[in-house]
């Protein structure tokens, strides 16, 4: 679920092997697929909420999510389709700043291979986790705490409507004045005192240049 | 450090003493004082950095922070002076969302008062913690590892220019188009499954009035 190390190590990115690195040391823990992530809610204010890391995507440095589609946060990433991932890893101490775009991927997603990723998305959760979908509006008042129970769900059946993929992809990113590139990969070990910030380059061939800087913690 | 449980008890609002009770439940775990603080930085993009709880104010429900006045997130708070606190409380499972307005207190501030909160932070602090103050701008390149090394401090001395106090006052907000009041403190127990939402109304002897919701999680 958390992406493989093989698949980890064939890509170049410096930043990718050090996340992949912390997952690996970090596995005994529950929670360390568990991250931050903030948008920009209504009004221009930040919003904050834990989510599950869902893996790669295939052959790329893209990170997956799993939501709900009647979630606020949906609205506000179409809005504004920026967020910034802070992972912190509490048994290595380190951690990983990921800024980058986010794509919002549901049922009507006229693209056929985002909808295929969406598929894929599902039936790689649990059973328990798709039941989710199919319960109340996150957020609306509890009337009945019946109401959930009694659910079924055909585990071969496809993904519901409020199933979202949201998929984050780190960017390069140029600010409109003064052309300078936001780092948007920032790494920090507590235990070492070491911090490393990681800006990506796209080349002409489309390919991925990356740069490490060590910076003061 | 992170506020008492009997001040906790003494004040009224709902969520203060679940996050008392999460904190108490969590305490031996290091990263339990440890949240993310999600901000709008520069461009209306989101910015989220994993920050250290440094207790309640005295008499209220304001939470502390100590950070770097050198660090990006000044600048950033100055213009939009917003958070969104996320905690998760890896052993309880519990999330806490708290949204509210920030204040920057650095060494120039008019405000007595707040100059005291600012020293007594600083002191309250490690020295090894202070020491850090006195290290190279946070973000900055590290040509030469050696550079922080030798750095002597007076345990007596008051806070430097660069320690910087932030304290969050969870507070209602309201829309100027449609005089909704946003929520700003969410609780989400993963163990149980229950989310309460909390908002505060303001009194006419300005007093605080809380309501908790229950919502589906």
């Amino acid at each position: 679920m958390a992406g493989g190390g093989a698949a980890a190590s064939a890509l170049s990115s410096p930043w990718r092997a050090l996340l992949q690195r912390a997952l690996d040391a970090n596995a005994h823990l529950r929670h360390s697929t568990y991250f931050q992530l903030a948008t920009v809610a209504t009004g221009g204010r930040p919003a904050n909420r834990t989510v599950v890391f869902r893996g790669f995507q295939e052959n790329c440095d893209k990170i997956q999510i799993n939501t709900d589609a009647r979630s606020n946060k949906i609205g506000e990433i179409k809005s504004c389709p920026f967020g910034e991932i802070c992972w912190y890893f509490t048994d290595t101490w380190e951690q990983f700043r990921i800024s980058g775009s986010i794509d919002v991927i549901d049922g009507s997603n006229a693209d056929p291979s985002k909808l295929q990723h969406r598929e894929k998305a599902w039936f790689s959760s649990s059973v328990r986790s798709r039941l989710q979908y199919l319960g109340p509006q996150p957020g609306i008042p509890v009337l009945d705490d019946e109401q959930v129970k009694g659910i079924h769900l055909d585990p071969s059946a496809g993904p519901v409507d409020a199933f979202c993929l949201l998929v984050i992809d780190p960017e390069k990113v140029r600010q409109a004045f003064f052309f300078l590139i936001l780092l948007f990969v920032d790494y920090l070990n507590l235990k070492s005192n070491q911090r490393l910030m990681f800006t990506r380059n796209q080349m002409d061939d489309g390919s991925n240049d990356w740069m490490a800087v060590k910076v003061s913690p």
